[in-house]
């Protein structure tokens, strides 16, 4: 077989990088091969558990891309040969003319005593192993589940939601630790608890402890054991580089796939993007192991549309961690950098903050408490981060402070910015919050 | 008395002028003259029909205000005088360095026969005025609401919820005429019509029918006769500027006072925000008639900074129209500039469309069809204007999609950002509207 571009791996960024390129190139043959017969979405896998009726519903559908001409070849690659062009299969050979790496992460397994026990699960993007997941977990009477990062907390409240005791064990001080600082991650801290999750932050775990095989109850560094039938490792993924390492790729940190600001990798028409590719943080330039599906398809997009010649000039933006979630009907949002992290990396910050509601006037039926939090550079004003707790437009409204950041906008910029504002929709153009927590830092500056 | 800074009016562009200005020099002495003992949340308005449990429940609280040290005279003023810098009411003379013209707006009555009798409204912000209203609505059978821009939809959608039979009649051929392209207003109207109420558009009004200085129908330009024991006129606004004419305040088009870019008028030491100022539009720099709470306060938050000297220094922006409205459930914005308009001023452009879900996968709950129109120029790819129908998330997507406009971001730009998205709050990362709509777009110039 011959391709103009192959595409290894099918999850978000294989398919958006085989679909940019397709659409780019109508004329080049495009084939993505993958070992799944069938991909999940990605960030919707937690809501198997509850929201969705099955893990069906969560499939995630290829046939617009095979209309547009995309080839779908479901096998293992074994090996990819660089200086031939070539990747190979247990059956079959396939020459390419560009070559993407999409391989994706998978879960990372920490090495705790008992941890291969029946009754111990990890969360991959993995349909069977997903599926045959769900009929324990519906079973179990205690669920524990360790990591409270998105996926962790995510997973806890669908599986609360079955009317199980979920008790969520964190090594660091509180849930969400990374995304949030301690005065957000409060907010939802107080949410999580008072929707029936049990929480043990500062807390790690020592063993999990089996019987005949069948994992029983966990047993926490202060000596605390805690019934569980079910166990879920949420601490993080790894990059899936195996392949990509093998066929002489140059890895950069956290084992990831090295690339350039157009996702080339070390070696000419080796593309890589997604989990696999290495991240680099928007302000500092370090890596980062930035793995959301969102950020994937943003590198696919760069590198489909610049695998045929770099038409899409970039200036070296980097990776912006854009997250956001709902936990019991409470959404939140963080984009750019936290306060803690801004201290730890050194920069001279100011802090604004808002506190109203998310709609208005406050009498309205529906409304959300609001709280934004918004971290400036302290000479210039430039927004570096941003934080948002919420009702459900939270998830836009922290894109808005996403495209804010990426663009450089700072505080003064930020409080003579038009925005919309509607009573079942928003905050009030009063005391709209993004203007309300850039004001203060704003007055400073001018 | 005497007064560092006097503002006259005391709604939105009123009070937060006199807030910016107060939180920037906290030793300067500020009033708010204006008439009105209790004011309302100008965009609340519509909801006081059903939403709201009762119009208290729209007031617009000053207290805050007043505990920065804001001062407020509740009288009508009579006279200004620019030459001594001072205002007069009946009662009181004032002296002042500084003067705000925030004297809103009053609706517009057209000169229909009949329209000066019994069971004909207008919606002004005015609180005795809507609470006197409230009960013969109310009462009434058959409501006929003329003019189907947003505040005309609005109270409509608000009226049939208290089980009228509620009648819009639209000069032009169709509803939301000057915020969206007929695509997109389609929807709308689709929306409308299943909702139960009724819509005339490319009807004119040709005369209220009376009895006993009672209006009791209305009759159209066909000849079609609708009984209506109450007539809702809101056939748009128009500027309070009586006083600021009488002053010798050089006046722009549509009788609105004119502004240079930090809201000074052509007097000294007199400026001017909200619906009273002059607005210009964002690309073009023609006047338009734009009158939005959203757009006072910015006016606003620019005077009250810049008031004791221009700190805050603008690049000749221009005022963007950000609109975003809900009706029956489905929530809708725009922003920028519509295809319509385009047309009519001689851009030259290129659309791109996305029509998905707001949530994902699609088989989540409580999603909604997402649609999402931009309008580029055909160089350059600049973007212009956009419209979104969607859930309730639309309100902050308009204002993702104003930033950008704002900040002359191109569709280029545009493919190239990286956004969040999360199940429960966003369409996917692979299927994101602004992605996906910039994308065709972006690859045409590319």
């Amino acid at each position: 077989m011959n391709y103009d571009l192959v595409v290894i791996g099918g999850s978000a960024a294989g398919l958006i990088a085989a679909k940019t390129a397709k659409l780019a190139n109508p004329e080049k043959s495009v084939l993505i091969v993958r070992m799944e017969e069938i991909s999940l979405v990605p960030c919707g896998i937690p809501y198997i558990f509850s929201t969705l009726n099955s893990i069906d519903e969560n499939k995630m559908g290829i046939d617009p891309i095979k209309k547009l001409g995309v080839d779908f070849l479901i096998e293992k690659v074994e090996k990819v040969s660089v200086k031939e062009k070539k990747i190979l299969t247990f059956k079959t050979e396939i020459s390419y003319d560009k070559l993407v790496f999409a391989t994706g992460s998978t879960p990372f397994t920490p090495p705790i005593e008992g941890v291969r026990q029946k009754g111990v699960f990890i969360i991959p993007k993995d349909y069977e192993y997903l599926k045959g997941m769900l009929e324990p977990i519906s079973k179990a009477k205690n669920v524990v589940v360790i990591g409270a990062g998105f996926i962790g907390v995510e997973v806890s409240d669908e599986i609360r939601k079955q009317g199980k005791k979920v008790t969520i064990v964190e090594a660091l001080d509180r849930v969400l630790p990374l995304a949030f600082d301690e005065d957000i991650s409060a907010i939802v801290n107080e949410q999580i608890l008072s929707s029936g999750l049990d929480v043990r932050t500062g807390s790690k775990v020592k063993r999990i402890i089996g019987k005949n095989g069948q994992a029983v109850a966990i047993e926490l560094d202060n000596g605390d054991v805690l019934d569980a039938d079910a166990i879920i490792l949420s601490t993080g993924y790894k990059p899936n580089t195996k392949l990509a390492a093998e066929a002489g790729l140059f890895m950069g940190r956290y084992d990831a796939i090295w690339t350039d600001e157009y996702q080339k990798t070390s070696v000419k028409d080796v593309f890589a993007a997604g989990d696999c590719a290495e991240h680099k943080d928007f302000f500092t330039r370090k890596s980062t192991k930035l793995m959301l599906a969102s950020t994937a398809t943003y590198d696919a997009r760069v590198a489909g549309m610049n695998l045929f010649g770099i038409k899409l000039v970039k200036q070296n933006k980097g990776n912006i961690s854009i997250f956001s979630s709902a936990i019991d009907g409470l959404a939140m949002g963080a984009a750019g950098i936290t306060e803690a992290t801004a201290q730890s990396e050194g920069f001279v910050i100011r802090i604004g903050k808002s506190n109203a509601v998310d709609r208005h006037p406050g009498t309205i039926p529906d409304k959300s408490a609001q709280t934004v939090k918004l971290i400036f550079s302290k000479s210039g004003g430039t927004l570096l981060g941003a934080q948002v707790v919420s009702g459900k437009s939270a998830g836009e409204l922290i894109n808005v402070l996403g495209m804010a950041i990426q663009h450089g906008l700072s505080a003064i910029d930020l409080v003579t910015l038009q925005f919309g504002t509607h009573p079942l929709l928003t905050a009030s153009p009063t005391m709209y919050p993004i203007i309300i927590a850039a004001e203060s830092v704003a007055r400073e500056i001018i």
